[in-house]
Protein backbone atom coordinates (compact mmCIF):
# COMPACT_ATOMS: atom_id res chain seq x y z
CA UNK A 1 0.00 0.00 0.00
CA UNK A 2 0.92 3.98 -0.43
CA UNK A 3 0.54 6.41 2.23
CA UNK A 4 0.04 9.85 1.81
CA UNK A 5 0.31 12.73 5.12
CA UNK A 6 -0.88 16.13 4.43
CA UNK A 7 0.02 17.58 7.11
CA UNK A 8 -1.39 20.95 7.83
CA UNK A 9 -1.33 23.25 10.37
CA UNK A 10 -5.26 22.71 11.50
CA UNK A 11 -5.34 18.75 10.64
CA UNK A 12 -3.16 15.82 9.70
CA UNK A 13 -5.09 14.16 6.87
CA UNK A 14 -3.34 10.67 6.65
CA UNK A 15 -4.83 8.03 3.36
CA UNK A 16 -3.51 4.56 2.35
CA UNK A 17 -3.93 3.20 -1.28
CA UNK A 18 -3.83 0.42 -3.50
CA UNK A 19 -0.79 0.33 -6.55
CA UNK A 20 -3.60 1.93 -8.65
CA UNK A 21 -4.03 5.07 -5.64
CA UNK A 22 -7.46 3.87 -5.27
CA UNK A 23 -7.86 5.14 -1.60
CA UNK A 24 -8.40 2.59 0.51
CA UNK A 25 -8.79 4.43 4.13
CA UNK A 26 -8.69 7.63 5.46
CA UNK A 27 -8.76 9.92 8.34
CA UNK A 28 -8.62 13.10 10.20
CA UNK A 29 -6.61 14.25 12.74
CA UNK A 30 -6.49 17.51 14.71
CA UNK A 31 -2.77 18.95 14.92
CA UNK A 32 -1.97 19.27 18.59
CA UNK A 33 1.48 18.26 19.65
CA UNK A 34 4.22 16.29 18.11
CA UNK A 35 3.75 13.50 19.97
CA UNK A 36 -0.04 13.10 20.26
CA UNK A 37 -0.69 13.48 16.53
CA UNK A 38 1.86 11.52 15.43
CA UNK A 39 0.68 8.63 17.70
CA UNK A 40 -2.73 8.83 16.07
CA UNK A 41 -1.01 9.10 12.90
CA UNK A 42 1.04 5.98 13.36
CA UNK A 43 -1.85 4.26 14.79
CA UNK A 44 -3.83 4.52 11.57
CA UNK A 45 -1.00 3.73 9.19
CA UNK A 46 0.24 0.71 11.84
CA UNK A 47 -2.50 -1.43 10.27
CA UNK A 48 -1.08 -1.63 7.05
CA UNK A 49 2.00 -3.06 5.00
CA UNK A 50 3.23 0.27 3.74
CA UNK A 51 5.64 -0.02 0.32
CA UNK A 52 6.95 3.92 0.79
CA UNK A 53 4.99 7.23 2.04
CA UNK A 54 4.33 10.63 0.17
CA UNK A 55 4.37 12.94 2.94
CA UNK A 56 3.63 17.25 2.58
CA UNK A 57 4.00 19.22 5.57
CA UNK A 58 3.13 23.09 6.77
CA UNK A 59 6.08 24.70 7.37
CA UNK A 60 8.55 26.58 6.38
CA UNK A 61 10.39 22.84 6.23
CA UNK A 62 13.97 22.45 5.91
CA UNK A 63 13.93 20.65 2.58
CA UNK A 64 16.89 20.80 1.48
CA UNK A 65 18.87 16.62 1.66
CA UNK A 66 21.98 18.20 2.24
CA UNK A 67 21.15 20.81 4.94
CA UNK A 68 21.48 19.26 8.86
CA UNK A 69 18.16 20.34 9.96
CA UNK A 70 16.73 18.05 6.60
CA UNK A 71 13.09 17.35 7.28
CA UNK A 72 12.86 20.22 10.42
CA UNK A 73 9.25 22.38 10.87
CA UNK A 74 11.45 25.92 11.59
CA UNK A 75 9.76 28.87 12.05
CA UNK A 76 6.29 27.73 11.83
CA UNK A 77 4.17 30.10 14.37
CA UNK A 78 2.82 26.74 15.78
CA UNK A 79 5.10 26.60 18.54
CA UNK A 80 5.28 22.77 19.24
CA UNK A 81 6.13 22.24 16.04
CA UNK A 82 8.99 24.38 15.75
CA UNK A 83 12.27 23.13 14.95
CA UNK A 84 10.86 20.23 15.38
CA UNK A 85 12.34 17.23 13.15
CA UNK A 86 9.20 15.58 11.50
CA UNK A 87 11.14 13.92 8.65
CA UNK A 88 13.15 12.37 11.38
CA UNK A 89 10.40 10.91 13.61
CA UNK A 90 8.80 9.12 10.67
CA UNK A 91 11.75 7.32 10.15
CA UNK A 92 12.48 6.26 13.47
CA UNK A 93 9.20 4.68 12.94
CA UNK A 94 9.44 3.04 9.71
CA UNK A 95 13.14 2.82 9.47
CA UNK A 96 12.81 0.84 6.23
CA UNK A 97 9.88 2.82 4.55
CA UNK A 98 11.19 5.19 1.96
CA UNK A 99 9.76 8.39 2.29
CA UNK A 100 9.18 11.32 -0.02
CA UNK A 101 9.05 14.75 2.68
CA UNK A 102 8.15 18.16 0.56
CA UNK A 103 5.84 20.63 1.49
CA UNK A 104 1.92 20.92 1.97
CA UNK A 105 1.59 23.11 -1.25
CA UNK A 106 4.26 20.49 -3.07
CA UNK A 107 2.01 18.01 -2.80
CA UNK A 108 -1.37 19.42 -4.11
CA UNK A 109 0.75 21.24 -7.11
CA UNK A 110 2.06 17.86 -7.84
CA UNK A 111 -1.57 16.63 -7.42
CA UNK A 112 -3.01 19.21 -10.06
CA UNK A 113 -0.28 19.14 -12.33
CA UNK A 114 -0.70 15.45 -12.46
CA UNK A 115 -4.45 14.95 -11.88
CA UNK A 116 -5.64 18.42 -12.04
CA UNK A 117 -5.60 21.76 -13.93
CA UNK A 118 -2.38 21.34 -14.49
CA UNK A 119 -2.22 18.14 -16.52
CA UNK A 120 -0.20 18.18 -19.44
CA UNK A 121 2.04 21.67 -18.74
CA UNK A 122 5.53 21.68 -17.57
CA UNK A 123 5.52 24.21 -15.24
CA UNK A 124 2.91 24.96 -12.77
CA UNK A 125 2.35 27.52 -9.93
CA UNK A 126 -0.09 26.11 -7.15
CA UNK A 127 -1.32 28.43 -4.27
CA UNK A 128 -3.07 27.45 -1.76
CA UNK A 129 -5.21 30.82 0.01
CA UNK A 130 -6.09 29.42 3.57
CA UNK A 131 -5.23 30.05 6.83
CA UNK A 132 -1.91 30.74 5.44
CA UNK A 133 -1.06 31.15 1.59
CA UNK A 134 1.38 29.39 0.49
CA UNK A 135 2.93 28.06 -3.53
CA UNK A 136 4.34 25.17 -4.67
CA UNK A 137 5.89 25.19 -7.89
CA UNK A 138 6.10 22.56 -10.90
CA UNK A 139 9.02 23.13 -12.50
CA UNK A 140 9.91 20.90 -16.38
CA UNK A 141 7.38 18.39 -14.32
CA UNK A 142 9.43 18.06 -11.16
CA UNK A 143 9.07 19.85 -7.74
CA UNK A 144 11.20 22.84 -7.79
CA UNK A 145 13.57 23.81 -4.91
CA UNK A 146 16.49 26.31 -4.78
CA UNK A 147 18.54 25.99 -1.82
CA UNK A 148 15.07 25.80 -0.49
CA UNK A 149 11.28 25.47 -1.35
CA UNK A 150 9.51 28.71 -2.48
CA UNK A 151 7.46 30.49 0.38
CA UNK A 152 6.04 32.99 -1.94
CA UNK A 153 2.90 33.59 0.48
CA UNK A 154 5.12 36.22 2.32
CA UNK A 155 6.22 38.48 -0.36
CA UNK A 156 4.99 42.27 -0.51
CA UNK A 157 2.13 43.00 -1.77
CA UNK A 158 0.83 46.64 -2.61
CA UNK A 159 -1.49 48.41 -0.40
CA UNK A 160 -5.17 48.46 -1.74
CA UNK A 161 -6.13 52.45 -1.80
CA UNK A 162 -9.16 51.57 -0.04
CA UNK A 163 -8.05 49.20 3.12
CA UNK A 164 -7.01 50.10 6.43
CA UNK A 165 -6.10 47.31 7.67
CA UNK A 166 -2.77 46.82 8.91
CA UNK A 167 -2.03 43.00 7.93
CA UNK A 168 -2.22 39.89 10.19
CA UNK A 169 1.17 38.36 9.24
CA UNK A 170 3.35 37.73 12.26
CA UNK A 171 6.39 38.47 10.63
CA UNK A 172 5.28 41.05 7.98
CA UNK A 173 2.28 42.56 8.66
CA UNK A 174 1.13 43.05 5.26
CA UNK A 175 2.88 40.76 3.77
CA UNK A 176 0.20 39.13 0.73
CA UNK A 177 -0.51 36.18 3.56
CA UNK A 178 -1.08 38.83 6.16
CA UNK A 179 -3.64 40.70 3.73
CA UNK A 180 -5.02 38.26 1.67
CA UNK A 181 -5.28 35.03 4.16
CA UNK A 182 -8.61 33.43 5.15
CA UNK A 183 -7.79 35.33 8.62
CA UNK A 184 -7.00 38.43 7.35
CA UNK A 185 -10.34 38.46 5.58
CA UNK A 186 -11.86 37.71 8.95
CA UNK A 187 -10.06 40.39 11.11
CA UNK A 188 -10.34 42.92 8.43
CA UNK A 189 -14.29 42.50 7.59
CA UNK A 190 -15.87 41.30 10.97
CA UNK A 191 -16.85 38.51 9.85
CA UNK A 192 -15.66 35.00 7.90
CA UNK A 193 -15.27 35.12 4.19
CA UNK A 194 -17.57 32.22 3.61
CA UNK A 195 -20.34 35.02 5.11
CA UNK A 196 -19.37 37.73 2.54
CA UNK A 197 -21.56 38.24 -0.07
CA UNK A 198 -20.34 37.59 -3.32
CA UNK A 199 -20.86 41.12 -4.57
CA UNK A 200 -19.45 42.85 -1.24
CA UNK A 201 -15.83 45.05 -2.04
CA UNK A 202 -14.41 42.80 0.08
CA UNK A 203 -13.37 40.15 -3.19
CA UNK A 204 -12.34 43.06 -5.25
CA UNK A 205 -9.57 43.95 -2.51
CA UNK A 206 -8.94 40.46 -2.28
CA UNK A 207 -8.44 40.26 -5.66
CA UNK A 208 -6.06 43.26 -5.99
CA UNK A 209 -3.47 40.99 -3.85
CA UNK A 210 -4.26 37.87 -5.60
CA UNK A 211 -3.50 39.28 -8.92
CA UNK A 212 -0.29 41.39 -7.78
CA UNK A 213 1.08 37.37 -6.54
CA UNK A 214 -0.25 36.12 -9.99
CA UNK A 215 1.83 38.84 -12.21
CA UNK A 216 4.99 38.76 -9.62
CA UNK A 217 4.69 34.51 -10.23
CA UNK A 218 4.40 35.73 -14.38
CA UNK A 219 7.39 38.05 -13.96
CA UNK A 220 9.99 35.93 -11.78
CA UNK A 221 8.72 31.76 -13.07
CA UNK A 222 6.40 32.40 -15.92
CA UNK A 223 4.73 29.40 -15.58
CA UNK A 224 1.99 27.55 -18.28
CA UNK A 225 -0.73 27.70 -15.57
CA UNK A 226 -1.32 29.07 -11.93
CA UNK A 227 -3.86 27.65 -9.74
CA UNK A 228 -5.49 28.61 -6.75
CA UNK A 229 -6.66 26.26 -3.95
CA UNK A 230 -7.62 25.92 -0.85
CA UNK A 231 -10.87 27.46 1.53
CA UNK A 232 -10.93 31.27 0.56
CA UNK A 233 -10.29 30.49 -3.44
CA UNK A 234 -13.86 28.79 -3.58
CA UNK A 235 -15.47 31.99 -3.23
CA UNK A 236 -15.66 31.30 -7.02
CA UNK A 237 -16.38 34.88 -8.07
CA UNK A 238 -12.96 36.01 -7.33
CA UNK A 239 -11.31 33.94 -10.57
CA UNK A 240 -12.69 36.81 -12.89
CA UNK A 241 -11.77 39.62 -10.58
CA UNK A 242 -8.39 38.32 -10.41
CA UNK A 243 -7.77 37.83 -14.21
CA UNK A 244 -8.89 41.18 -14.79
CA UNK A 245 -6.71 42.94 -12.18
CA UNK A 246 -3.93 40.85 -13.17
CA UNK A 247 -4.18 41.82 -17.52
CA UNK A 248 -4.58 45.20 -15.81
CA UNK A 249 -1.39 45.05 -14.02
CA UNK A 250 0.70 42.98 -16.31
CA UNK A 251 -0.43 45.95 -19.16
CA UNK A 252 0.64 43.42 -21.41
CA UNK A 253 4.60 43.70 -20.89
CA UNK A 254 4.99 40.11 -21.15
CA UNK A 255 2.35 37.46 -23.10
CA UNK A 256 1.15 34.79 -20.93
CA UNK A 257 0.66 31.39 -22.33
CA UNK A 258 -2.86 31.13 -22.57
CA UNK A 259 -5.61 33.36 -22.25
CA UNK A 260 -6.34 34.90 -18.15
CA UNK A 261 -9.38 32.44 -17.88
CA UNK A 262 -7.35 29.42 -18.61
CA UNK A 263 -4.08 30.51 -17.20
CA UNK A 264 -5.69 31.57 -13.51
CA UNK A 265 -7.74 28.81 -12.67
CA UNK A 266 -9.19 26.86 -9.79
CA UNK A 267 -8.06 23.62 -9.11
CA UNK A 268 -9.38 20.70 -10.24
CA UNK A 269 -9.16 18.09 -7.57
CA UNK A 270 -10.54 20.22 -4.55
CA UNK A 271 -9.51 19.11 -1.49
CA UNK A 272 -8.21 15.98 -2.48
CA UNK A 273 -5.06 17.36 -4.74
CA UNK A 274 -2.74 17.39 -1.70
CA UNK A 275 -3.54 13.68 -0.72
CA UNK A 276 -3.65 12.79 -4.46
CA UNK A 277 -0.08 14.59 -5.11
CA UNK A 278 1.24 12.56 -1.93
CA UNK A 279 -0.10 9.22 -2.94
CA UNK A 280 1.56 9.90 -6.51
CA UNK A 281 4.93 10.58 -4.82
CA UNK A 282 4.77 7.64 -2.86
CA UNK A 283 4.36 5.74 -5.54
CA UNK A 284 7.39 7.15 -7.60
CA UNK A 285 9.77 6.62 -4.31
CA UNK A 286 8.34 3.08 -4.42
CA UNK A 287 9.34 2.61 -8.14
CA UNK B 1 36.72 30.63 -32.97
CA UNK B 2 34.08 31.34 -30.38
CA UNK B 3 31.69 34.21 -31.17
CA UNK B 4 29.97 36.24 -28.37
CA UNK B 5 27.21 38.80 -29.23
CA UNK B 6 26.27 40.95 -25.51
CA UNK B 7 23.29 42.76 -27.45
CA UNK B 8 22.29 45.83 -25.58
CA UNK B 9 19.93 48.40 -26.05
CA UNK B 10 22.27 51.02 -26.42
CA UNK B 11 25.43 49.01 -27.77
CA UNK B 12 26.27 45.72 -29.17
CA UNK B 13 29.66 44.09 -27.94
CA UNK B 14 30.65 41.25 -29.77
CA UNK B 15 34.33 39.45 -29.03
CA UNK B 16 35.73 36.37 -30.35
CA UNK B 17 37.83 33.92 -28.56
CA UNK B 18 40.20 31.10 -28.55
CA UNK B 19 38.99 26.92 -27.52
CA UNK B 20 40.12 28.25 -24.30
CA UNK B 21 38.17 31.16 -24.22
CA UNK B 22 40.82 33.82 -24.71
CA UNK B 23 39.14 36.76 -26.14
CA UNK B 24 41.23 37.61 -29.48
CA UNK B 25 39.15 40.56 -30.81
CA UNK B 26 36.51 42.86 -29.34
CA UNK B 27 34.49 45.44 -30.82
CA UNK B 28 31.32 48.02 -29.58
CA UNK B 29 28.91 48.90 -32.08
CA UNK B 30 25.90 51.67 -31.50
CA UNK B 31 22.66 49.93 -31.53
CA UNK B 32 20.88 51.81 -34.31
CA UNK B 33 18.53 50.15 -36.80
CA UNK B 34 18.68 46.16 -37.16
CA UNK B 35 19.86 46.26 -40.74
CA UNK B 36 22.94 49.16 -39.83
CA UNK B 37 23.83 47.47 -36.52
CA UNK B 38 23.61 43.95 -37.86
CA UNK B 39 25.86 44.86 -40.89
CA UNK B 40 28.62 46.29 -38.43
CA UNK B 41 27.97 43.06 -36.42
CA UNK B 42 28.37 40.78 -39.48
CA UNK B 43 31.30 42.87 -41.04
CA UNK B 44 33.24 42.05 -37.84
CA UNK B 45 32.39 38.16 -37.34
CA UNK B 46 32.99 37.46 -40.59
CA UNK B 47 36.46 38.01 -40.62
CA UNK B 48 37.04 34.60 -38.26
CA UNK B 49 35.95 30.76 -39.05
CA UNK B 50 33.79 30.67 -36.12
CA UNK B 51 32.37 27.16 -34.57
CA UNK B 52 29.69 28.43 -33.02
CA UNK B 53 27.73 31.53 -31.14
CA UNK B 54 26.51 32.48 -27.72
CA UNK B 55 24.49 35.37 -27.93
CA UNK B 56 23.07 37.97 -25.13
CA UNK B 57 19.56 40.03 -26.24
CA UNK B 58 17.78 42.80 -24.49
CA UNK B 59 14.31 42.13 -25.18
CA UNK B 60 12.23 40.67 -23.97
CA UNK B 61 12.46 38.07 -26.50
CA UNK B 62 10.98 34.92 -27.36
CA UNK B 63 13.24 32.43 -26.01
CA UNK B 64 11.05 29.31 -26.09
CA UNK B 65 12.24 27.07 -28.61
CA UNK B 66 8.84 25.42 -29.25
CA UNK B 67 6.99 29.12 -29.88
CA UNK B 68 6.72 30.39 -33.58
CA UNK B 69 8.36 33.43 -32.26
CA UNK B 70 11.30 31.78 -31.27
CA UNK B 71 14.25 34.22 -31.27
CA UNK B 72 12.29 37.35 -31.77
CA UNK B 73 12.56 40.23 -29.79
CA UNK B 74 9.11 41.12 -28.54
CA UNK B 75 7.50 43.89 -26.87
CA UNK B 76 10.90 46.32 -26.61
CA UNK B 77 10.43 50.52 -26.53
CA UNK B 78 13.11 50.03 -29.35
CA UNK B 79 10.51 50.09 -32.05
CA UNK B 80 12.80 49.60 -34.54
CA UNK B 81 13.96 45.91 -33.18
CA UNK B 82 10.05 45.56 -31.47
CA UNK B 83 8.73 42.21 -33.09
CA UNK B 84 12.42 41.51 -35.18
CA UNK B 85 13.35 38.23 -35.74
CA UNK B 86 16.62 38.36 -34.50
CA UNK B 87 17.61 34.62 -33.90
CA UNK B 88 16.28 34.53 -37.89
CA UNK B 89 18.93 36.76 -39.04
CA UNK B 90 21.98 35.59 -37.51
CA UNK B 91 20.95 31.83 -39.16
CA UNK B 92 20.21 33.50 -42.39
CA UNK B 93 23.77 35.06 -42.64
CA UNK B 94 25.52 32.25 -40.38
CA UNK B 95 23.67 28.97 -41.29
CA UNK B 96 25.65 26.05 -40.41
CA UNK B 97 26.66 28.08 -37.13
CA UNK B 98 25.52 26.57 -33.75
CA UNK B 99 23.97 29.26 -32.16
CA UNK B 100 22.66 29.43 -28.32
CA UNK B 101 20.36 32.28 -27.94
CA UNK B 102 19.02 33.64 -24.60
CA UNK B 103 18.80 37.16 -22.78
CA UNK B 104 21.51 39.41 -21.78
CA UNK B 105 21.02 39.01 -18.20
CA UNK B 106 20.75 35.16 -18.57
CA UNK B 107 24.30 35.39 -20.47
CA UNK B 108 25.45 37.42 -17.35
CA UNK B 109 24.27 35.50 -14.97
CA UNK B 110 26.07 32.25 -16.68
CA UNK B 111 29.34 33.99 -16.76
CA UNK B 112 29.05 34.70 -12.82
CA UNK B 113 28.09 31.41 -12.23
CA UNK B 114 31.09 29.82 -14.31
CA UNK B 115 33.33 32.52 -13.73
CA UNK B 116 32.35 35.11 -11.20
CA UNK B 117 30.61 35.69 -7.75
CA UNK B 118 28.28 32.79 -8.66
CA UNK B 119 31.39 29.71 -8.63
CA UNK B 120 30.62 26.86 -6.74
CA UNK B 121 26.79 27.51 -6.55
CA UNK B 122 23.76 25.58 -8.27
CA UNK B 123 21.21 28.86 -8.09
CA UNK B 124 22.54 32.26 -8.68
CA UNK B 125 19.98 35.58 -9.51
CA UNK B 126 21.29 37.96 -11.22
CA UNK B 127 20.60 41.01 -11.84
CA UNK B 128 21.38 44.16 -14.20
CA UNK B 129 20.86 47.69 -12.76
CA UNK B 130 21.28 50.09 -15.80
CA UNK B 131 19.12 51.88 -18.50
CA UNK B 132 16.99 48.99 -17.44
CA UNK B 133 16.63 46.29 -14.46
CA UNK B 134 16.64 42.85 -15.68
CA UNK B 135 17.64 39.21 -13.50
CA UNK B 136 18.54 36.25 -15.45
CA UNK B 137 18.82 32.93 -13.38
CA UNK B 138 20.81 30.07 -12.98
CA UNK B 139 19.12 26.92 -11.95
CA UNK B 140 21.09 23.55 -10.56
CA UNK B 141 23.80 24.55 -12.81
CA UNK B 142 21.45 25.66 -16.23
CA UNK B 143 19.73 29.06 -17.17
CA UNK B 144 16.56 28.76 -15.78
CA UNK B 145 12.94 29.18 -18.34
CA UNK B 146 9.17 28.37 -17.36
CA UNK B 147 7.75 29.15 -20.66
CA UNK B 148 9.27 32.50 -21.31
CA UNK B 149 12.56 33.69 -19.40
CA UNK B 150 12.03 35.60 -15.72
CA UNK B 151 11.21 39.43 -16.30
CA UNK B 152 11.49 40.42 -13.07
CA UNK B 153 12.65 43.68 -13.88
CA UNK B 154 9.21 44.86 -13.56
CA UNK B 155 7.70 43.38 -10.21
CA UNK B 156 5.80 45.72 -8.22
CA UNK B 157 7.48 47.17 -5.29
CA UNK B 158 6.27 49.27 -2.20
CA UNK B 159 6.62 52.98 -2.87
CA UNK B 160 9.58 54.62 -0.42
CA UNK B 161 7.37 56.90 2.23
CA UNK B 162 9.80 59.57 0.88
CA UNK B 163 9.71 58.74 -2.74
CA UNK B 164 7.22 61.08 -4.94
CA UNK B 165 8.92 60.31 -8.77
CA UNK B 166 6.09 58.71 -10.32
CA UNK B 167 8.01 56.18 -11.83
CA UNK B 168 9.50 56.06 -15.31
CA UNK B 169 8.47 52.39 -16.79
CA UNK B 170 6.45 53.19 -20.00
CA UNK B 171 4.74 49.95 -19.14
CA UNK B 172 3.90 49.65 -15.40
CA UNK B 173 4.80 53.76 -14.08
CA UNK B 174 6.15 52.60 -10.96
CA UNK B 175 7.54 49.20 -11.13
CA UNK B 176 10.71 48.17 -9.61
CA UNK B 177 12.71 49.35 -13.27
CA UNK B 178 10.50 52.25 -13.09
CA UNK B 179 11.44 53.20 -9.74
CA UNK B 180 15.22 51.95 -9.40
CA UNK B 181 16.87 51.87 -12.95
CA UNK B 182 19.19 54.90 -14.04
CA UNK B 183 16.81 56.67 -15.62
CA UNK B 184 14.40 56.71 -12.86
CA UNK B 185 17.43 58.40 -10.47
CA UNK B 186 18.29 60.69 -13.02
CA UNK B 187 14.60 61.86 -13.61
CA UNK B 188 14.04 61.72 -9.51
CA UNK B 189 17.03 63.73 -8.84
CA UNK B 190 17.69 66.05 -11.45
CA UNK B 191 21.23 64.48 -11.79
CA UNK B 192 22.86 61.25 -12.95
CA UNK B 193 23.67 58.53 -10.36
CA UNK B 194 27.84 58.55 -10.84
CA UNK B 195 27.03 62.54 -9.84
CA UNK B 196 25.07 61.73 -6.73
CA UNK B 197 27.25 61.70 -3.56
CA UNK B 198 27.73 58.58 -2.05
CA UNK B 199 25.95 59.93 1.63
CA UNK B 200 22.80 61.43 -0.35
CA UNK B 201 19.49 59.93 0.73
CA UNK B 202 19.11 58.57 -2.99
CA UNK B 203 20.94 55.97 -2.50
CA UNK B 204 18.73 54.75 0.70
CA UNK B 205 15.95 55.30 -1.54
CA UNK B 206 17.44 52.81 -4.08
CA UNK B 207 18.54 49.99 -1.93
CA UNK B 208 15.06 49.85 -1.01
CA UNK B 209 14.12 48.56 -4.30
CA UNK B 210 16.75 46.51 -4.52
CA UNK B 211 16.38 45.29 -0.80
CA UNK B 212 12.56 44.23 -2.06
CA UNK B 213 13.55 42.63 -5.28
CA UNK B 214 16.08 40.53 -3.42
CA UNK B 215 13.16 39.57 -0.93
CA UNK B 216 11.22 38.61 -3.35
CA UNK B 217 13.92 36.71 -5.25
CA UNK B 218 14.64 34.98 -1.88
CA UNK B 219 10.83 34.17 -1.44
CA UNK B 220 10.00 32.93 -4.86
CA UNK B 221 13.69 31.11 -5.94
CA UNK B 222 15.56 30.52 -3.16
CA UNK B 223 18.73 30.91 -4.60
CA UNK B 224 22.02 30.45 -3.06
CA UNK B 225 23.08 33.82 -4.26
CA UNK B 226 21.91 37.11 -5.88
CA UNK B 227 24.05 39.23 -7.64
CA UNK B 228 23.80 42.74 -9.12
CA UNK B 229 25.47 44.28 -12.03
CA UNK B 230 24.97 47.18 -14.43
CA UNK B 231 25.89 50.61 -14.23
CA UNK B 232 23.77 51.70 -11.05
CA UNK B 233 25.58 48.64 -9.01
CA UNK B 234 28.70 50.62 -9.34
CA UNK B 235 28.03 52.32 -6.30
CA UNK B 236 29.01 50.34 -3.89
CA UNK B 237 27.73 51.89 -0.66
CA UNK B 238 24.00 50.18 -2.07
CA UNK B 239 25.10 46.93 -0.84
CA UNK B 240 25.11 47.28 2.59
CA UNK B 241 22.33 49.71 2.60
CA UNK B 242 20.13 46.59 0.38
CA UNK B 243 21.56 44.33 2.63
CA UNK B 244 20.42 45.46 5.95
CA UNK B 245 17.09 46.71 4.19
CA UNK B 246 16.65 43.19 3.20
CA UNK B 247 17.21 41.79 6.72
CA UNK B 248 15.02 44.03 8.19
CA UNK B 249 12.19 43.17 5.25
CA UNK B 250 12.69 39.71 5.50
CA UNK B 251 12.36 39.56 9.32
CA UNK B 252 13.97 36.27 9.65
CA UNK B 253 10.91 34.20 8.07
CA UNK B 254 13.08 32.15 5.99
CA UNK B 255 16.79 31.64 6.57
CA UNK B 256 19.07 32.76 3.49
CA UNK B 257 22.12 30.07 2.68
CA UNK B 258 24.75 33.03 3.59
CA UNK B 259 25.23 35.79 5.85
CA UNK B 260 23.82 39.21 3.89
CA UNK B 261 27.21 39.99 2.97
CA UNK B 262 27.88 36.81 1.55
CA UNK B 263 24.21 36.39 -0.23
CA UNK B 264 23.65 39.79 -1.84
CA UNK B 265 26.73 40.93 -3.97
CA UNK B 266 28.41 43.05 -6.23
CA UNK B 267 29.73 41.12 -10.16
CA UNK B 268 33.18 39.89 -9.77
CA UNK B 269 33.70 39.81 -13.43
CA UNK B 270 32.01 43.70 -14.17
CA UNK B 271 31.54 44.16 -17.56
CA UNK B 272 33.05 41.21 -18.50
CA UNK B 273 30.22 39.34 -16.93
CA UNK B 274 27.80 38.95 -20.18
CA UNK B 275 30.83 38.41 -22.64
CA UNK B 276 32.39 35.72 -20.59
CA UNK B 277 28.73 33.92 -20.61
CA UNK B 278 28.39 33.93 -24.01
CA UNK B 279 31.35 32.57 -25.31
CA UNK B 280 30.90 29.62 -22.11
CA UNK B 281 27.48 29.50 -24.10
CA UNK B 282 29.49 29.28 -27.16
CA UNK B 283 31.69 26.23 -26.19
CA UNK B 284 29.29 24.36 -24.97
CA UNK B 285 27.11 24.44 -28.09
CA UNK B 286 30.69 23.52 -30.52
CA UNK B 287 30.96 20.28 -28.16
N1 LIG C 1 -15.95 28.95 1.36
C1 LIG C 1 -15.09 29.81 1.92
N2 LIG C 1 -15.09 31.11 1.57
C2 LIG C 1 -14.21 31.98 2.09
N3 LIG C 1 -13.28 31.64 3.00
C3 LIG C 1 -13.23 30.36 3.39
C4 LIG C 1 -14.10 29.38 2.87
N4 LIG C 1 -13.79 28.19 3.43
C5 LIG C 1 -12.76 28.42 4.27
N5 LIG C 1 -12.42 29.74 4.23
C6 LIG C 1 -11.36 30.37 5.03
O1 LIG C 1 -10.13 29.70 4.74
C7 LIG C 1 -9.40 29.48 5.94
C8 LIG C 1 -9.18 27.98 6.11
O2 LIG C 1 -8.48 27.52 4.99
P1 LIG C 1 -8.54 26.03 4.48
O3 LIG C 1 -7.87 26.00 3.17
O4 LIG C 1 -9.97 25.55 4.53
O5 LIG C 1 -7.72 25.22 5.57
P2 LIG C 1 -6.16 25.25 5.97
O6 LIG C 1 -5.50 26.41 5.30
O7 LIG C 1 -6.16 25.37 7.47
O8 LIG C 1 -5.66 23.93 5.48
C9 LIG C 1 -10.19 30.09 7.07
O9 LIG C 1 -9.65 31.38 7.35
C10 LIG C 1 -11.61 30.20 6.50
O10 LIG C 1 -12.32 31.30 7.02
N1 LIG D 1 28.85 54.71 -11.79
C1 LIG D 1 27.53 54.85 -11.92
N2 LIG D 1 26.78 55.22 -10.85
C2 LIG D 1 25.45 55.35 -10.95
N3 LIG D 1 24.77 55.15 -12.08
C3 LIG D 1 25.45 54.78 -13.18
C4 LIG D 1 26.86 54.60 -13.15
N4 LIG D 1 27.25 54.21 -14.39
C5 LIG D 1 26.15 54.15 -15.15
N5 LIG D 1 25.05 54.48 -14.43
C6 LIG D 1 23.67 54.55 -14.91
O1 LIG D 1 23.33 53.28 -15.45
C7 LIG D 1 22.63 53.42 -16.68
C8 LIG D 1 23.42 52.72 -17.76
O2 LIG D 1 23.54 51.39 -17.40
P1 LIG D 1 24.68 50.45 -17.92
O3 LIG D 1 24.58 49.19 -17.14
O4 LIG D 1 25.97 51.17 -17.85
O5 LIG D 1 24.33 50.21 -19.45
P2 LIG D 1 23.10 49.43 -20.16
O6 LIG D 1 22.06 49.15 -19.13
O7 LIG D 1 22.62 50.39 -21.21
O8 LIG D 1 23.73 48.21 -20.72
C9 LIG D 1 22.47 54.90 -16.90
O9 LIG D 1 21.18 55.30 -16.49
C10 LIG D 1 23.54 55.53 -16.05
O10 LIG D 1 23.17 56.81 -15.55
ZN1 LIG E 1 4.48 37.34 5.98
ZN1 LIG F 1 7.70 47.93 -15.71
Amino acid sequence: MYAAIEAGGTKFVCAVSDHELHVQDRIHIPTTTPSETLGAVFAFFDKYTLDAMGVGSFGPIDANPSSPQYGYITTTPKLAWANYDFLGALKAHYPQLPIAFTTDVNVAAYGEFKRGAGQGKKNVAYYTVGTGIGMGYIHNGGIYMGDQNPEAGHILVRRHPDDTFAGACPYHGDCLEGMAAGPAIEQRWGKKGKDIGPDEPAWNIEAYYLAQACMTTTLFLSPDIIIFGGGVSKQSQLFPLIRSQFTRLLADYVTVPADADQYIVPVALGDDAGITGALLLAQEQAA
